[in-house]
């Protein structure tokens, strides 16, 4: 079962009070990255896997998507993601990725499969990306965020300062240990699973997938000035990936 | 112009006392996993970029390949690999992969374009990557193996020990600062590219070709015991990509 953080007071009111939490997609530095892996959404029906808040499934169906299906583990995600929707063509759902189902609502059913930062925190990876593979349509796009493997890696995962130098360096550890780590990142105890970047791209090379776009986003100067984000150059934090299933 | 690292007489010498110098592909690690992204090789011809002392070649030819053209820029290796070589059928070529024109040969005449660990060197990249789509026959392999992005990316790259836990780490930084990178490898001033992973496999794409491999190589248990490579688990050295020409 895939720890419920979203789900422990402390996380959950430290997430809420995040740009990205209060301001939505508009909030999230990577966001027009992402975007930009999107088709035309006129018409569509979509899955979102890991929906927090809700914020993607809303603006999906603002740019004509037909409908969208948004799962969440989080219960006060979702109750959440439930009050601000008016819509019926979106419908929430409860459901642990690491344990769900996907192929009960049909087969060959989406158009877009998408997922913000949720599937570095699953263990059973590799059967939901399975299950993404038979849900799609043939031709259908499965866009996604997680955390980069260089951010999830390190068993100490914080900036060193070089004190020779002055330079800050990522202590890159661990790269190639694959599984669990605990951070803190807003609570205690926070539970990730770390892969790396091959096994990403062999997990959807192995379903089926063809990569049609790959982004380890970074800011803009302008961006980096706006937000303190020097550090950010010095390693990636997303990567966003697009596969098409053929 | 690429520097030509390897007529620098220190360099050359110590690069000729490791393994993969004295025995050929055995002596390189990653060598199974590369091999394995190579079709059957029976009849095709071939393309070598950065061919070294010509081990590649040879063993392509006796694993039944119709031709090989084999090309490296450093005039030492070239000649210790036409000293090793009695076979018409591999034709040697001094060139700058950074200035040549590979389209000079023709189009679509190869089967398969391999490289190994020289597409790190060259500040032109994009411009080679178009080169092999051009030379390529459609459905032809592009098989190479770079040092890694995360190995070419530190300002200072050697691992760091920490004091508390006597743990290793690799010092990442710069990871999104793409271009030169002197190090002090078997010579002072070896000069790289660096690329993020996002770049090269953007190029790929970009040039119209499609991912089928993808790896970051790393020893398994009794390689790391042999050859004392316990570090190679923190971070990866090498990664091997296999791209199609669509």
């Amino acid at each position: 079962m895939t720890q419920t953080i979203y789900d422990n007071a402390k996380f959950f009111a430290e997430y809420s009070a995040l740009d990205r939490s209060i301001n939505g997609l508009d909030g999230a530095p990577e966001w027009p990255r992402l975007r930009s892996f999107l088709p035309d959404l006129q018409g569509l029906d979509l899955l979102d896997l890991g929906c927090g808040f809700g914020w993607f499934a809303r603006w999906a169906r603002s740019t004509g998507a037909n409908s969208v299906r948004a799962i969440e583990i989080s219960q006060n995600m979702l109750s959440r993601a439930q009050a601000m929707t008016n819509d019926t063509n979106i419908i929430y759902e409860q459901a642990d990725l690491d344990n769900t189902k996907l192929s009960e609502h049909g087969r060959d059913i989406y158009d877009v499969v998408f997922s913000s930062l949720a599937l570095h925190y699953l263990a059973n990876l590799p059967a939901l990306i399975q299950q993404v593979q038979t849900v799609l349509k043939p031709g259908g796009t499965f866009v996604f965020s997680i955390e980069h493997p260089i951010y999830t890696a390190p068993s100490r995962a914080e900036f060193v300062t070089d004190v020779e130098t002055g330079r800050d360096y990522w202590p890159l550890d661990s790269y190639q240990k694959e599984g669990l780590r605990v951070t803190d990142w807003l609570a205690e105890g926070v539970q990730k699973q770390h892969r790396t970047v091959a096994s990403y791209i062999n997990l959807l090379l192995q379903a089926g997938f063809q990569i049609v776009g790959f982004d380890e986003w970074y800011p803009t100067p302008e961006e980096a000035e706006k937000h303190g984000w020097h550090r950010v150059l010095e390693r990636p934090i997303f990567l966003l990936i697009s596969a098409v299933k053929k």
